[in-house]
């Protein structure tokens, strides 16, 4: 009774010590092919304390893409939805937008007639849909937002058309001492509302695009004021200038699926 | 003899789930006066899960000042005396700047010359000592000259002339559950290479100022060059705007000995 107890001991010590010991098994909706065979025998060689490939849990940072890495970015991204429902919602309070581009292509729908004015087009939408509140009411607004809004093709929330092999992913990697990032094009506090729920990854651990904000004393009380100007760009050769400004060391891996993540992965 | 293994099985247990348990004898350099009783009563009541001010771990975040809170200022910013050295060590390759203000100042150490100059005479210097290299090779020069200087009056490395009181403070925080950043008007890439080794405070945890990146292939392998152009002051005003950036929520704890910290306080 006694002995059973004490191996008992020694199991949850031994648990608690070696978080990562069966997570191996915990990718289970990954085939077993390469993929999943060259994550597992990296994640084994580095947290292997004698062995030549050991990083210390320090140094085990892991960056991840958002827009179709983590969750789904068709038919068109989640955030360009955001934007053109915004400008319907704001429309009211602006009359004029149903003659001017590009708002009154937002409010059709037209978006051939919005990606025609390129760039400068969408710049306009972010900045009228994005800037101009306090930085805690526009978080307020996307996760009010993400709440009701619904995917055109499935039916579902956004927050729900994530990746389930890599929910797996970044829980596989925290429990062998990884810290998972995000480093996305997308607009920083765009993201940080909802990926600590969703994903687990804290909003200091969230790297993205952003406007400039302004610090302010509205009735005394403290606020950032979001502004109309690119504060910075998240994408291509923005990315590791991020990763190093936020992070300041280099990550050990990395993922994306697209031509704006080829820098952040060399 | 079985049974004191158990005892002692259930303490380890124990220690390992409170590490806080005993921490608040854990700030011996402090006065038992007010400072240490609200810090310490502000703890306990936000570690404490059934009480009515519990904070939950991933909340607790602690941001603190750098220059004269938690290391020396005085006679002047160390990272003054480092842009100073660099344009000593850089002045053979720059015969010019002998007849050049700001740089002649530099050479002959005349701060009320340079001083004279202002902000700009001091960003001219700054430019020259911190940009034109890569991010790593920034990032050996700062670990080199560290190794090497030393404090005019005490005669000792300037990483020596921390404050014990607040490294104390540090580590209770940590052991706390909080997670410990700075945010400094000092520039992010000269602090970041030291930090974790005196502080325990990894480079993701360090906010800073900061100059412009641009990455870049040179023979093929991926480099962040530094370019004489200021990307952000984190000073007054701009420290709750790169709380917001790189944090992305409220700090619940916040030090500071300067009016450079009164926005961050409030």
């Amino acid at each position: 009774m006694k002995r059973n107890l004490i191996l008992m001991m020694i199991l949850i010590v031994g648990l608690m010590t070696l978080p990562g010991a069966f997570a191996d098994e915990k990718l289970p909706s990954w085939n077993n092919g390469k993929a999943k065979q060259a994550i597992v025998q990296f994640v084994t060689a580095v947290t292997n304390k004698s062995g030549p490939k050991f990083i210390r849990p320090a140094e085990r940072i892991a960056v991840f893409d958002n827009d179709g890495t983590l969750w789904i970015e068709k038919p068109i991204y989640v955030q360009l939805v955001f934007v053109l429902d915004r400008v319907k919602t704001m429309a009211p309070d602006h009359p004029e937008w149903r003659d001017q581009e590009p708002f009154k292509f937002a409010l059709k729908d037209d978006l051939n007639g919005l990606m025609a004015g390129g760039e400068h087009a969408l710049l306009k939408l972010i900045m009228a849909s994005h800037a101009g509140m306090t930085t805690d009411a526009f978080a307020q607004t996307v996760q009010s937002w993400l709440a009701t809004a619904e995917h055109p093709h499935f039916n579902r929330h956004y927050t729900d058309l994530v990746y389930q092999p890599m929910l797996e992913l970044l829980t596989y990697l925290r429990a062998n001492g990884f810290k998972t990032y995000i480093v996305s094009g997308g607009g920083i506090e765009f993201m940080r509302p909802w990926t600590e729920k969703i994903y687990g990854i804290p909003p200091e651990q969230v790297i993205g695009s952003s406007i400039k904000t302004k610090f302010e004393l509205r009735n005394g009380k403290p606020v950032l004021i979001r502004l109309p100007e690119i504060n910075f760009i998240d994408d291509k050769e923005g990315k590791p200038v991020g990763i190093n400004q936020h992070i300041g060391r280099r990550p050990v891996f990395a993922f994306g699926n697209s031509d704006g993540d080829l820098q952040m992965l060399q």
